[in-house]
């Protein structure tokens, strides 16, 4: 794996990183806890939805027996903006092997209300915990090596408009679903890239909940100018991920009455796939 | 299409069918809706999920503003059984396009206390106000004409044990994936058939909530025999189906760790994608 080509000289470690310092809560009392949203993840004006997700399930991996996101699925409500807000998470089952749990993140409005912004219900287990056997049949996606594919300093950014996630992100773009870029979109409904963390701290599964949705929406390809607000994102972690880089597909195949459905997959440097997603999404069609 | 191959002298309608008067439910009070939840809907003693998810989807068509279920989220918590259930629903959010709305299935312990069942998360619109516009790239499924498939009268069943569901059901499977009654299974991870409700009616956005999880498991065809309880299921319904048979396709890419995902295709007698679903399952691996 390419992974020294984009690791800093230091790297962040899980617990002392960007991400971690930008998904810790507060716990205000039992199974609610206060977090700052932090400016550091925003795509243009709008809080990243996996950055969101990811801090949803980290206040239901305390919450709930089990350590690790199975299955979460998160319709989105309002736009959340950097700033506080509180997560309120409900036990609704506890087995032995999996538990199901609900959380919400609320914003508050000029007179203090609280505002709903995402709700997420969740599966959690031990991914440790899991057997060995894989029968997978899905291959890694086509991508070129790291250094082949396009970051910031190749410019065009791989995010347009003013994106501070970008500086989060270690994301390389595959030359071939960079067209949208340069104004030359494939026409494809695809998206491929090479993930990390900007700091070098490696993957785990909760930072696995912002890998899939931090790529350039597929719509871009797809010849579409327009934000492509998500209205509901599920995610299967399948995996426990391995150290290094990850590589993130994008795939959209019916874009259709004004909405998209976006299926991502994750793949680990051991070339496991370690999560699975899909979203509908809303488009503007121009 | 090759739909009088298999419709009944007298079609049942919309509202008017076995589908409508098992799914039927009496409002208690604002929002609590009581059922009696069929046996005519079980796969050996199971009570099938897909019927489940749409007593729980006309609970929430009822208790919103918009009508059709665009995104719908279930986790399932513990085994329903047919019998006497209650659907208690709340509306997360009301908007002038979508809204957002949760609802919970419980039956009775044995002390009549409630024990929840599954839980569900949507988002509901109009399928009638979307614009026309398509860009899909989706292809139908490759699956014989309805007249080749096999059903019941071919015998082997197409739903091994007893199964009252297929009396309710016109289901015809792809003989390139029946193999697996057969004891010929072909380790792909595919099913298809042609579905249909037995009495005729025609399919609209609750029916759809039932075909994509109405096949045998994709798990059979990959040699495994044990059942493959679903543990999250995620409905996208993007169009309002045209009268006459559906097709449906899925596909299971990933088996690992006990678990896999099942990624459903519905197609009506149009040619359009009318809903795509994943689920996450657990295999007992044999």
């Amino acid at each position: 794996m390419s992974e020294a080509a984009s690791a800093p000289a230091v790297r962040a470690t899980a617990g002392d990183s960007e991400f971690d310092r930008d998904t810790a809560l507060v716990r205000r009392a039992p199974g609610v806890y206060d977090i700052d949203l932090s400016a550091g993840w925003t795509i243009i004006n709008a809080v990243n939805g996996g950055y969101l997700l990811a801090v949803l399930g980290r206040a239901l991996a305390d919450a709930l027996p089990h350590p690790d996101p199975f299955t979460i699925s998160a319709h989105y409500l309002t736009a959340s903006r950097p700033g506080p807000a509180v997560v309120r998470t409900d036990v609704v089952r506890t087995g032995r092997t999996l538990s199901t749990g609900q959380a919400s993140l609320f914003q508050y409005d000029e007179d203090g209300r609280e505002v709903e912004r995402i709700r997420v219900l969740a599966s959690y287990g031990d991914l440790d915990a899991l057997p060995d056997d894989v029968r997978t049949t899905a291959k890694p996606p086509a991508i070129p090596p790291l250094e082949q594919c396009l970051g910031p300093e190749d410019g065009p950014a791989p995010v347009p408009g003013s994106s501070a996630i970008a500086d989060r992100l270690m994301l390389r773009l595959d030359p071939a679903t960079a067209g949208w870029a340069v104004g030359r979109p494939s026409g494809k409904g695809e998206m491929r890239a090479w993930f990390g963390l900007a700091d070098g701290r490696d993957a785990d599964p909760l930072s696995l909940l912002l890998a899939v949705d931090a790529l350039p929406p597929t719509a871009f390809e797809l010849g579409l100018t327009g934000w492509v607000p998500t209205v509901e994102l599920t995610v299967h972690v399948r995996c426990r991920p391995a150290p290094g880089p990850l590589r993130v597909s994008i795939t959209t195949r019916n874009l259709a009455g004004g909405f998209l459905e976006e299926d991502a997959e994750v793949w680990d440097a051991a070339d496991r796939l370690v999560a699975q997603s899909r979203q509908l999404a809303r488009v503007r069609l121009g």
